[in-house]
């Protein structure tokens, strides 16, 4: 309410069935907060999953926020502290009343726990750390001590595992005793006696057999494990590309310390999605949460990287000064030129860089990808040059004009399409990231080239 | 080999560990299929995994693949299939003989025959079909009557379910009984005498309860199901946000009649990943396999739209030709305030993006996020107004001329912040993808006003 305007139909046309959190309900959640109501608040959290209530807490400004929490009490749940966003995390741990926070964070998995701690700043962490049990937070400590991003950070300590030589039957008999089980496990893990593990059988496959059979018959193909030290980004795309619903992870020693879930996997491969998308955009981080301070610090080195290029651009047409004060017309058209380069340079860009990231563009046909693209920019060259060349014409009704413009499409569209592949596998093999720094160079080259094309060829045809 | 020069350190550093599609595997694979050594070949494809062999067939060039495939022979499995792009599978499988696909096809589940078939031609969909038992077909058949990207095509008909009164005990008998269980399933669907779904329970769960629990006691809590006709995007969001790992899905009457699993919602979240990427950067469709002719005809279509909205701006720039033949230094500046625009406008208008597909930005803020757009726009406008406003003075020594520069560096980059956010809000509001068109809008707004403020802006204060 307060300063918002509801646009009430943006987010839910036909989403009703999956998503939780209507306008409606979002509507009848803020007015019982006005009211301080404390049962109306409830009622409308109540069916809502864990999920749903961190995407509220980020939507309501912060101080509805502050008063949502601060009504809801102790029926916080851990659950929505692993959901919430990192800027709007720390907000809320500083309104939760340290009893609340501590019984919590106590009900949440190892790997969750950390998820949560490693983010946290000093004051927040120790908090936060304090509240645990002293054995899960020795297990969380043990996990913070793997370096960021590793299999290491990424694991649940809890694993359900089982020695080699065992039935069905002591696979079922240890289950049904064990204190407590993971909350979410697929797999029961077949180990040596030095805990190094030598397979997985499926949950499935042994409810599906007779209590005699051997475990270590009915182990799945195709086992993996990672070592604690493998990077999360090479985990989360091994469980895409093999199909992985959960892996050990291994120590230096080959003995078993953990497990790795498909959820863990899933958000990895979410945040490298975001990640993609941003940096191909030049935008370093960002979410909606950010303060307008924050935002404009993280794309200010992206607009800086552009003024430069903008301005290497600008050279180019300062060198053709006396040719434009002849015919103004040029200046009219070389913005089309470098748009039409820019524009194509990012197509071929895109496809490349998401090439790389799938490993579908190696070193067995990154030449024939080149090729493709060159071919490509040439066929599109054509086609726009022909229809510009006509415009040239009929606007300016100067054939030489249109010449003009019809060549340079041809020569920046075939740069273009060389510069897209060509750029981010140079950087790829110079390791830089090429989502993060093609874009800039690509348009660079782009911009250049066709202001350099289409006034060199002016200059030299038309005085 | 042949005419491929190989960049051999590419796809590889450092990934050796989980990805075993080795370039020196790849070239070792290449080498026994120009010997015609099927020992060798089998030998080196042996340990790879079906989606590693989909990629090997993705990256050699088509007549390598052809021998490939023949040399293969009857090993080829129908999982490969499932993994390979739309354009290589048509390829491969008009390749296969007509034996080997059916028996590849065979052994898949329904869902994936469903994925596979899907896509086929008449005639290639005609051999799949055919090669299929009868019962399976029927299955398939059914499948197919379902709308494309319907959750009714996502899922696989073998559902695992018991009675809802059932016990641990009866649960496990008949998992022991059964002829044969789907290869990856995760939970029991429990339903009325009517096959109406009222919840499930994770394996996890029924290992470890003693035989003698009820089964409903066990039930996870926020239990969903999908009705077939729900699309597939919206399964995929759900299975995202809400962690989850199985669902059923039911008929118009409620019945369960399949059930989705957390691999094919993956898929989805992976195309749909693609296909976001792709059309930001106006890439309609497109991957390394299409053709020269298949991509230039993708990309045609958003180069065109980019030549209109690059004439547009042409035309505004055409109005101060005068202006501009007088101080030629316009012309050289001119890009500058356009192109800053332009970035500083697909910075907001990815986060915008992004925030929408995941419902991050809705009704409830997005006053809000536009303000801070607008105020972003505005703090790094006045940023590299001054810049540029001391470049303009520097470079042609004219303050009149770096006034008028920072001005409207000003003004483009609040504009920008504000088409970032509002075409991208206001597309979603008429049922068009922001992804796809709020690029051409966004640079459009910038180009034009970008080349007005500053041309209009010169046109008062230098004449």
């Amino acid at each position: 309410m307060v300063e918002e305007h509801a646009l009430p139909t943006l987010e839910q046309d036909g989403h009703e069935d999956v998503y939780s959190l209507s306008a409606k309900r979002l509507a009848a959640i803020l007015f019982a907060v006005e009211r301080g109501d404390r049962d109306a608040l409830i009622e409308e959290i109540e069916p809502l999953h864990a999920a749903d209530i961190a995407d509220l807490l980020e939507q309501v400004n912060a101080y509805d926020r502050r008063r949502l929490i601060l009504l809801y009490g102790h029926d916080f749940d851990g659950d929505i502290l692993s959901e919430l966003d990192e800027g709007v995390r720390e907000d809320v741990i500083s309104v939760l009343h340290p009893q609340v926070l501590a019984e919590a964070v106590r009900d949440l998995e190892s790997d969750d726990v950390v998820d949560l701690v490693e983010d946290l700043e000093g004051d927040a962490q120790e908090a936060v750390l304090a509240s645990l049990h002293a054995s899960d937070r020795v297990a969380v400590e043990k996990s913070l001590a793997y370096p960021e991003f590793s299999a290491g950070r990424m694991m649940q300590r809890e694993v359900v595992m089982g020695a080699e030589h065992w039935t069905v039957g002591h696979a079922i008999d240890f289950m049904r005793e064990a204190q407590e089980l993971p909350e979410d496990f697929y797999h029961m893990v077949l180990v040596d006696p030095r805990l190094r593990p030598v397979g997985h059988v499926t949950l499935g496959k042994i409810l599906g057999a007779p209590r005699g059979q051997k475990l270590n018959e009915l182990m799945e193909p195709g086992f993996r494990t990672f070592s604690v030290d493998e990077s999360e980004a090479d985990v989360a795309y091994a469980f895409n590309q093999y199909h992985m619903i959960s892996a050990p992870v291994v120590d230096e020693a080959g003995r078993l310390v953990g497990v790795i879930t498909i959820d863990d996997a899933m958000n990895v491969l979410d945040e490298e999605h975001e990640e993609d998308i941003l940096r191909l955009a030049g935008v370093g981080e960002g979410s909606l949460a950010d303060r307008v301070f924050e935002t404009v610090r993280a794309r200010i080195p992206w607009l800086a990287v552009n003024l430069v290029t903008a301005i290497l651009a600008s050279l180019v047409i300062a060198q053709f000064e006396a040719t434009i004060s002849q015919f103004v017309a040029l200046a009219v058209l070389m913005p089309i030129v470098a748009s039409m380069g820019g524009n194509a340079g990012t197509q071929s860009l895109t496809v490349a860089v998401r090439a790389i990231a799938t490993r579908d563009l190696t070193g067995a046909n990154v030449w024939r990808v080149i090729r493709r693209e060159v071919l490509v920019g040439l066929a599109n060259g054509l086609v726009f040059a022909v229809i510009m060349g006509v415009v040239g014409v009929l606007w300016f009704g100067s054939p030489a004009l249109g010449m003009v413009i019809a060549a340079s499409m041809v020569i920046n569209l075939v740069i273009a399409g060389l510069a897209g592949v060509g750029v981010p596998v140079l950087l790829e093999r110079l390791g830089i990231d090429p989502a993060l720094a093609s874009g800039a160079f690509v348009t660079t080259v782009t911009d250049v080239v066709g202001f350099f094309a289409f006034l060199g060829l002016a200059a030299m045809v038309l005085l």
